[in-house]
């Protein structure tokens, strides 16, 4: 289901989703946007960067915060293809995140629809406006196909 | 109360706190050790780092693994001097820490005995043994120590 024409972040993000498969890490993709630009553009890739916590998510905010050189990135967004984690749905929180687009749910270890839904939840300090859905039909086939030719 | 003696690897998480203090950081240390080694120590400093994930945990978990040349630090345990954050939580399980052990509790942001409470949660994916309170009344005089100056 396409519920609105894909936005080019998105568009970018599975982009970035297919490079985290061609190097045989899970494949989820994440950009952050200040007004109309891509400020940062990363992929999942704990096992080559030898960093459990390098999540897409993750890796694409630091490098935000890096290329503004501040550590609250309040005017940014983030779309990532998978929902995220309790880890980076932590730190879209600390970031000041004002909006998260992501793609496919993870009920397994999605916290924002899923799981402890942390977004949601009183002592939330920080919550994002959140668009899920946009590109899931795309980031969901990547994730299949990936985890199809593993078994 | 001091439960039970305090472990040298709580001691330098405390001295780290105390550095992070007087880099004008919200002074909370960590370090990561295996067998009896420390192989990580670092304080939170998100300011400095221009990067919204730079808490204590993170860092000397991304530490440690970049030293082990791996993305599991399953025979590692974790010192630190506050009650971590559901980020942090986050990636002591995707990094396998074998056990934590915290200093205060932090009842606003902590995700392991407040909040979420994340490693009791059905879907955690892993779940360190937790030792809470070592350390506690330490990490708590030098949090309230910041604050107060800054007041």
């Amino acid at each position: 289901m396409i519920r609105w024409p894909m936005p080019p972040p998105m568009t970018a993000a599975l982009a970035q989703a297919r490079l985290a498969a061609a190097a045989g890490e899970v494949p989820v993709g994440a950009v952050v946007t200040r007004g109309n630009s891509i400020i940062a553009a990363a992929h999942n890739s704990p096992r080559a960067a030898c960093d459990p916590t390098a999540h897409a998510e993750m890796l694409a905010i630091r490098q935000a915060a890096e290329t503004l050189g501040q550590s609250r990135l309040g005017d940014c967004d983030l779309y990532v293809t998978l929902e995220p984690c309790s880890m980076c749905a932590g730190a879209i929180s600390h970031a000041r995140i004002a909006r998260l687009y992501y793609a496919a749910d993870d009920p397994k270890g999605g916290a924002v629809e899923n799981g402890p839904r942390l977004f949601g939840r009183a002592e939330c300090l920080h919550r994002p406006e959140i668009y899920p859905g946009i590109g899931a039909t795309e980031a969901a086939a990547i994730l299949r196909m990936f985890f199809s030719e593993r078994r």
